[in-house]
């Protein structure tokens, strides 16, 4: 910790590797194609660590994602976001390079696009199991057939199956509930499934971390894309998908400012920093975790001494009093995030273990 | 808007130089320093339109940012955060080649930065006049004598006068509210000034954009530092700070899907691009409003159509039955964000009302 002058990302890649390599490995027991979202990491060099085990298909959130990506080597990628038709243009050179599926959702959208191609994409139709962000309701069978019609009608559009992000199990408390809105998606899929059995060979793929991370039976999905679980998080603990061992990710921050008649300690890590996402627990509405370090790895500290104010670029912990006594001025302290995807969005590259940078994209 | 393919933050340059203008006016009238915080725009575009001003004298928020604007050109520069010794070796840097004005809130920061300088630098301490962030409380004089001692021993740091960020400005709702709090703050600095006059010349510095915005009066302070008012936001309507007419930047937003029996429009704008800073306003929590476009600026739309709901890259706008009418997947939709700093730093650069795109620090 004594390189550390700024706030700065630390990650775990003993960790991280570990929960790529559980997840893959998992896939395979159940005979799932393994295409991770990258939108968490944003990384090269993580994306090596997968394709180093065998990984050959990812997703993505983004054109500018799925371009740098195939930059560094992928072939094979799904954009899992409601296809853009502003983008034709970039979509189409993108299909020139490498083997590319969206998300298309309106027959609109599937004409659009093809007359701005001369090359093939894939499609999938996104399901909409309880999210309610986007895809179709699967219980509209004439709306998803005439979907399926409308691309098959286009020139360089082949419709490939469904893809659905089961969002809602972020609002799961534990990993019973967990499971049980895994089995109402698997069922939801099992109706989809049985209605256009005239239609096989398609493909389910479906893509939530806390689902991916807890269940076991993935009877009637196909392929699996969760993208969280890579370094996972403090809001991921509160769901119940994994335990803070498996947290790969983590802040050390500059200890800056003290008040000890308020137990607060004031860092460098701010809303810039952090993000401004929140959780809920035990009453109180806070930034993050101090953490509890245990040989580069981390626990949220028994005393939860949190992050309680962000401004742009300062970040207000309420201590404990042991914590209060423990940290001054000068002093580098370490904090779990909430969300690692917001945060590594802006922290734009990672500290390994070993002191070495890795950048993302958009790194100058 | 033709050329409008990804999420874009729309600058209006007329806007924010008028609101520069006016602040560097209100300024001059009141006899004050004008050094405003660059952390909103951290453009070097944005800066060029100051100096042409006469702006001669900035404030920025971290090391980086000052090195950042010291680059293009700026030699006076105050670092508007609690003195981080951890960078002694930055700071070392940047006095060789600006004048540097730092906050310095402990003996112990200012005794261990002096060890490692060899170059002088300015410091103001800080003041908490009401925010419970940082700085010292202003009744305190004994606690504040002994730091100034403390100063006034090193071989290079001068102390030159307090600094203060009024931050609970934040929490009014109206102009009265706001000259209210400004006639407290500056009650606070009076008495300060009374205490310490054995001390003078010394310089009072405050900074907030509500205050700044409202207050007419600034007797007993020397200079100003405000940030956002070069964009100000929804935020700020809500203070009482500005009318949405003073709002200079907007996000434009692909529009990808659409669900009418939920009256939702989902764009590309998620929460790496708006940030997840939200506000309440007439019982609803939302991170930001649909606008009604006026010759290349905003109001926020009669019929408040909001964005309800991201993800990282997903944006639900729960809209209005006239709204919903009017947009189309393909369509490009403007909505003004909750907190232009966050949005601005998330972004990295602006489009003019002319098409021109203008950087940020950091940009590749």
């Amino acid at each position: 910790m004594q390189n550390i002058t700024t706030p700065t990302l630390l990650l775990n890649d003993q960790i991280c590797q570990t929960n790529i390599k559980k997840m893959k490995e998992k896939a395979s027991h159940n005979a799932l194609a393994f295409k991770p979202h990258m939108k968490t990491h944003q990384s090269a060099e993580v994306g090596r660590w997968m394709s180093d085990m065998g990984v050959e298909a990812i997703t993505v959130s983004s054109i500018q994602m799925a371009e740098y990506f195939a930059d560094h080597g992928w072939d094979d990628i799904t954009i899992a976001f409601p296809c853009n038709t502003r983008q034709a243009t970039a979509i189409y050179d993108l299909a020139q390079k490498v083997s590319l599926t969206l998300l298309i959702n309106k027959a609109y959208t599937a004409k659009q696009l093809d007359q701005q191609l001369t090359t093939s994409v894939n499609t999938y139709i996104e399901i909409d199991t309880g999210s309610e962000r986007t895809g179709l309701a699967p219980e509209h069978i004439s709306e998803i057939k005439s979907l399926i019609k409308a691309i098959n009608d286009t020139e360089y559009i082949n419709w490939v199956g469904f893809y659905s992000h089961a969002g809602h199990s972020y609002s799961c408390r534990n990993e019973q509930e967990i499971i049980d809105l895994h089995k109402s998606v698997k069922q939801k899929f099992q109706t989809l499934r049985e209605r256009f059995e005239a239609f096989e060979p398609f493909e389910i793929c479906s893509g939530d971390t806390p689902c991916c991370s807890v269940a076991e039976n993935f009877d009637g999905i196909d392929a699996i894309s969760p993208g969280n679980f890579v370094f996972y998080d403090v809001m991921q603990t509160q769901i119940g998908s994994c335990s803070d061992d498996d947290i790969a990710v983590a802040m050390a921050c500059p200890v800056v400012d003290k008040y000890s008649k308020r137990n607060e300690l004031v860092v460098h890590g701010g809303a810039i920093h952090f993000s401004k996402e929140t959780i809920t627990q035990d009453g109180i509405t806070h930034f993050g975790y101090v953490a509890k370090e245990m040989d580069n790895h981390w626990q949220i500290a028994d005393d939860k001494s949190y992050l309680a104010k962000l401004s742009q670029e300062h970040g207000t912990i309420k201590c404990s009093d042991s914590l209060l006594s423990k940290y001054d001025i000068g002093d580098t302290i370490i904090i779990l995030p909430i969300h690692s995807c917001l945060t590594a969005n802006l922290m734009k590259q990672y500290q390994l273990t070993n002191g070495t940078i890795i950048n993302q994209l958009k790194v100058c």
